[in-house]
């Protein structure tokens, strides 16, 4: 059956830029949505770095100002990769003109921000998501299906991590195309929005809301040189984020997240302690999902580690991929994020997360601000 | 040379009773302290066991009122392995008797009984120390070597976790020999002085001292039997706790106990990240250490799982033990104590921690559980 | 610049056909040859299939002759993705008709069929490869140039296995477009060609010729029903094999593969144990490498578990991906392969291995493959 | 109940006298056999040394000439600790002297040796044991009941390692008392009989009798100093031996040992693949078994692996100890082994295994050594 194209204007040629692109170029190949996408046209800050990612990626062309893509009537859909403060303006320009949206995490700067984007989108009616791409882990997904099964009974603790150790130098400057995620006027935040919004989406989709929270927060260092200006600035961002809260459910949680955790480039993970079952999970080793059921006979309990790498259609996403036991990477994640979004256009049935969905994990991330600040605990919402 | 006989009366036969009786059986065949301890009596609630452990560890003697032990001349060396309510007044009476003593953790019910207690030792003059065994694990110990040679560099995180699952069930009853940890009456508080306490001895010999702490606590099931009187009655202790701090040297903590993390019979753990290096351990594997340098060349970086079991004598307290890559367990860590509390006496230096150091651990312990009810940030000490 | 285009024919569109096109489609977008792959025709049996297969890939057409892709001018290069037994007829003609040649492994049924194909792409002057994929997972190339640094030493020790389980089944059938990997008429042989010819491929590449082999080989299963025919037949592979060997430096093989290994899906591995350090690796975690090093301070040795996803230039091939601590997966082995295969091309350079290195693995095959037999030592070549 | 005193002779002071000398002592505390041992007499080469190991271990006495433990007619038991060639002559004047004897392994030089020694020991009646510990680490007397209860169906494979690398060095000596074990007079061959000998053992008592093998031997350094003389001598042992075979139940072995596997300091392993299910143990986390069950439902099978140190009586020896996730260690396979020893004593069972049961592994140690040297394949008794 011929596919309905899908014109697809991406904004900004970052790394995001690109694990979207690489998404378009082949969910196609590996699934079956009705939709086909068509990469029209790439629009970014630098004119000769935007033709070189349309020229690599092969969009059809290429542009400097993000207000031209959202003009092309051409244009299906918008896919928002730039730093979060342009997020809003964008989103809400691409919801007036019609265009179905995928945008980047974290949705918005705060919560009024995300509340009025997510109203925009559903008064247009136009298709969205944003790109928490980690619950398209296959791993990630099977730990979300075994909870819904009822397989860990009542959940006592839902433990997440996000560490990294790129900022550990006081020579890593902030600001910039490639450190704007240190500057507090493009990022918002530090490691709550840029980590534990993907921790607390995920905690939330696999734990349900999160009622209240109260965290500690730390900038190790004050200062750092302006990539562009050359000039020495006060660090707005949070370099490290601990906080604990209480679950809807009775749960407690507890999450940290750094960029000074040495020897941890990209270590998200997660726990979660049931009553008949406990789940475990990290992405330095994405394919496999620890898994621990207290029903197995006694002389054989332990931790096993399944190799998320099935063909049998009972691990999520893997049947569509290579045979048992060969694993897939990260770049995948977002390839199922795609088929999943188009899979719910051409259903009628958005993909979650939606803009809506993410306002609840912009509640949390602010609460989480404002309780580092506070020192208090923060009812969420 | 004849070795000096030490004569000792332990009071409490349960499962640190049969630890510390192992350590004292089997120092001196392993290492070379000038004192041999010698298993005088033993001291317990119910005759007829008392007597049974008499004769299967080798004491000499037995009885069920503790003060016979402190009156009895012959003994040197008092080793409290009671219930925590009844540290405090065993241990006064048995530095007003001037006994050396041992005293398990946590030292006692709150700081203002511990530092009586430590006064009391301290005014007589006597030995004391008290059995925080997880700093004589040899991983343990060679952590701290690591850090007091500066290869971490300044130091951003110390996280710490004891985890275990025993109590998920309505039916284990509190109170009574067995399962008096509990009960709030002899065990003072739940997780906080039986698990955390560990954490934190372990932590501040790591890592210097906490200063301020913010604890959510959780008791997850509201009543239970008591195993004597059969009564349902309310739980008083802590199931659960997480606490977040500050240390002296401007790291931040993170530390979480539960006793309703299934898959986890008794997962202490805990991970310090400096600007150099990084180093976890866990008590599931505790014979081995887990080490990251970032000075070590950049293709080749990775974490290293060190075998502590070398026995060249780089490893600490392992070449007195068998041949490289042959394993100790749990046990030898009591043996490591006593060598060194004896070690101590000796040299007429206390081997830590002692009942001062104890103090310390108490004070943040106390913090932690006020911080846990009144959800403020607690100052320590 | 503008790239050259270089068109390929696909022959076989079972599972390597699948890895091949997805590296076809995707090399440009993350390596930057001088050529550009174009997806020009791939052909297979059954024309529906051939079909379905060009529509979801991107091929431009699809027959079911394929020497109507040798007869084709415009066809540069000829991909040989079909079961072993056919590789030398179609590699003949294409070299023949002066295409480029990439073949799956093994690359023939023996070694005079082997030496006949090496021979011809010589005399034809053409670009030709094996597709021992393998050597190309960054991890396994980070081991060679580990080995060519000469940070081993003397080498006493290599291993390696292969071990699957999906025969275990009697209901498995031989022959067929989905299992002619158990029929011997169409693979050759079992474990041999399918599973060790990858070991041999890579120990080789590592550590040197192999001299001398000795080999225990088994049919468990001795009958299977052929999946086209329905009859039930002789099994006429080997189901598993093992064999050691002597290398040329001096140092002894282990090397082991079945497709009886309960629990192991792909577990390829294999370990070197050299003089001053030791390498390991293993397949169902390819972005990992672990290195021993003797070098490293006494107290601090253990084995490190590298993650191979830096992006600093220092780990073969991973600086074109993501960032660092984001896993690649099996699917990009082959990127890496058509990336090389393309640049050997415009340097002139033939990328290994070419035709003429898989000619060396055919003889070990071969010889183990005598071995099993004979039950004696059988010299290499 | 009074336990029965048995008198115990120990003729070897080395590593095995200390590790059987530990269990003696502390096997009534833990365990609850009708004997009790008692340390009579230590006989050693070296006076001084004899008399330390006495005092270190509270032996009554000691002596320099093995015969006088013989006639001395109050020692009860003798327990063989020297190296190999010393072994027969002992145990056959021990058992016509009617001690109860426990001889380390290998059992002897040679089958006809074992032979000799098996069939004294029936002749004369006495209770009799070979020292292959590692059947008593609760690990691997587990995968001993799993197989026993039919888990594993068929069993195809069964692997074997045991890696160290402590003689990489050329300046190791061989002979003396510290190195023995590389002097083939005294040892008889080098890893065969000193670590294959285990693996042959816990080969055949979880996977039955080995009726043929095939070996490849190999001595890398040529000559070594002898540790006495200070002579250059040619080196007589086996640096590293591999071996295949075939089981009488028609799996297929694969077996490894070297002391050049740079990294491993004593990594003995086996893994055993069955038809349902599969099991993998090493050395080096000895409180943990590696279990893959296929009946496990299809998206959640995994490795798990299981930390041996449960205490509800269901995983062998642990109720003994402390409590679930307190591991043990290497030491505690001894004190298991005489406490089986003792208690067969009492029930007039012979716990395995016997001098008969040795004289089986001997006969694949003496195959293995022949094959090495043949090339052959040879078949075992």
């Amino acid at each position: 059956m011929a596919k309905k194209q899908l014109n697809v204007g991406l904004i900004g040629y970052g790394f995001m830029g690109r694990t979207h692109s690489n998404a378009y170029r082949n969910v196609n190949a590996f699934f079956d949505p009705e939709y086909q996408p068509v990469l029209k046209t790439v629009c970014g800050l630098v004119e000769g770095e935007a033709k070189a990612f349309a020229d690599n990626w092969g969009y059809e062309s290429h542009c400097t100002d993000w207000r031209q893509v959202i003009d092309d009537k051409n244009i299906d859909m918008v896919d928002i990769c730039v730093p979060n403060n342009v997020h809003s303006e964008i989103a809400l320009a691409a919801a007036a003109a019609g265009k179905a949206i995928l945008c980047e995490k974290p949705l918005a700067l705060n919560v009024a921000q995300a509340e009025e984007m997510a109203k925009a989108v559903e008064d247009a009616g136009v298709a969205n998501m944003v790109s928490f791409n980690y619950r398209r882990v296959p791993a990630v997904t099977l730990a979300k299906r075994l909870i819904e099964e009822g397989r860990l009974g009542k959940i006592f603790h839902y433990r997440g991590q996000f560490l990294q150790d790129w900022t550990i130098s006081s020579n890593v400057p902030q600001g910039g195309m490639a450190t704007w995620r240190l500057d507090v006027k493009a990022a918002g935040s530090g490691v709550i929005g840029d980590l534990l919004a993907h921790s607390i989406d995920t905690a939330m989709w696999h734990n349900g809301p999160i009622t209240k929270v109260n965290a500690l927060t730390e900038t190790f260092i004050k200062e750092r040189m302006h990539a562009e200006t050359g000039k020495v600035e006060p660090v707005g961002i949070d370099d490290a984020c601990t906080f604990f809260c209480r679950f809807g459910n009775g749960s407690l949680g507890n999450f940290e997240s750094t960029r000074y955790a040495r020897g941890h480039k990209a270590l998200f993970t997660f726990e979660i302690n049931g009553e008949n079952a406990s789940i475990a999970w990290d992405l330095h080793d994405l394919h496999r999902l620890s898994w621990f059921d207290h029903n197995d006979e006694g002389k054989l309990r332990g931790w096993r580690s399944i190799h998320v790498s099935d063909h049998g259609g009972e691990q999520p996403y893997m049947e569509n991929w290579w045979v048992p036991g060969l694993q897939i990477g990260y770049a995948e994640s977002f390839v199922h994020q795609i088929a999943d979004f188009l899979e719910g256009m051409a259903k009628g049935e958005l993909a979650a997360p939606t803009f809506r969905d993410a306002v609840e994990t912009q509640k949390v991330c602010d609460a989480v601000l404002e309780s580092g600040k506070t020192g208090q605990w923060v009812d969420v919402g």
